[in-house]
């Protein structure tokens, strides 16, 4: 494709194309530089504000992106962190054989209120003594691209949180809870919008998009025993589901 | 909480905390419209300037919404489509009793390429004579929700773009190719930008973010059989996951 100085196309819409066949065609592979304004305004015989259009306009739809100080790039697919094998019971505490790795931002005791307790399918809506709430950053390689948020019925753990906290571990925290242990559980995984708390925590602008997995966990007794809500930074993890057919 | 005239922080900011606190007592729930700027302007004695740079910035923020003509709405999370038990198998072709809710848009041959030989990992290169290429709308209620494309070897099933497009029945097409079935898949979740041809076809602006589905299944041969892409307006569907553990 030559760029045609007669046509009705314009010529900022000419480059634009002639920008977009070079990365399609693997000519300028994604992630890499391209061609200096100066030296494409050179080599095509074009002006400066041209250049600049066709320019601008493929950084505003995504396709190039300025890093400054070192010129303008194809975008690339950032790398992302497969969570291999994600499932309803992945991050649940109650199903976690360690709790050492999860690093807690706060671990409190929340009154029951209507909403949780909807959650909860109102389970002995008059007398709960309300839940445990855990909370903790989602991390790899030290940033942090994920929050996790776990319920735990105080009926069922009258202890939890204060055991957490002490370090006590799984296999004593859980002993004689039997019953009470997920045993079958369902997730909904959507795309929403980030509250201002969790853009904060996740350094991402308001109101972003972020990828939200929740999972409601049913224990062997048939009592709902953990609720886990997961969002992560939309840009940087992937789940993995398995499946096998007979 | 009352509006302090006297305070260091902006009438407006008081103005956004108000209505914020009412917002998340549920005194203004979800959905429902607002007092209008006028009756927020005398009930609380503020300016017309005050009140409407509160509102504004609340719409900018996504926690208020104006619908022309009616007034100022709390915004509601749009009522989602939940895609009940989603797995790697979900929409597969190859997996499906019958093809006749798929409205397929285009069903092609296509040559071998690079890319889509990586995809089925490169598995007889040499001598590959395609893929079959199908893509379908996915539709609830009339609307377009999301897209799906499925791409199927030619050399495991000759014919199957052909016979699709005769109707033939998928017992039929099915027949005599036990060993080629998917048995076994895996599935990547992830938020993905658009490319212009999705925003396009759902209604969506450039470069909005989609839910993406992307399964490969292997049969029992042991072969690639299929690759399946979906991908879905990010405000309008949940996929659920279900599990059990023993």
């Amino acid at each position: 494709m030559k760029l045609d100085k007669r046509s009705n196309i314009p010529l900022y819409a000419q480059l634009k194309d002639w920008i977009l066949e070079r990365i399609a065609s693997g000519q300028f592979p994604a992630g890499q530089q391209i061609p200096s304004e100066l030296v494409l305004c050179e080599d095509l015989a074009l002006s400066r504000p041209t250049v600049r259009q066709a320019i601008a306009e493929l950084v505003a739809e995504g396709t190039l992106v300025i890093q400054k100080g070192k010129g303008t790039f194809v975008s690339a697919e950032p790398e992302r962190l497969e969570i291999r094998q994600f499932s309803p019971f992945s991050y649940s505490l109650l199903a976690a054989k360690s709790l050492s790795d999860y690093n807690f931002q706060s671990i409190e005791l929340l009154p029951p209120d209507e909403e949780t307790l909807r959650l909860f399918e109102g389970a002995k809506a008059s007398g709960s003594p309300g839940f445990w709430s855990l909370t903790w950053p989602i991390r790899i390689h030290g940033q942090e691209i994920g929050l996790g948020h776990s319920l735990i019925p105080v009926s069922l753990f009258p202890d939890f949180g204060d055991q957490v906290q002490s370090g006590k571990s799984m296999i004593d925290i859980l002993a004689n809870k039997y019953a009470y242990l997920p045993s079958k559980g369902s997730c909904q995984l959507a795309v929403r919008a980030a509250t201002h708390a969790e853009a904060l925590a996740l350094d991402i602008s308001r109101r972003s998009p972020v990828l939200c997995a929740t999972s409601r966990l049913t224990s062997r007794s048939g009592h709902i025993c953990e609720w886990i809500e997961l969002i992560w930074r939309p840009d940087s993890v992937t789940l993995g589901l398995e499946a096998g057919r007979i």
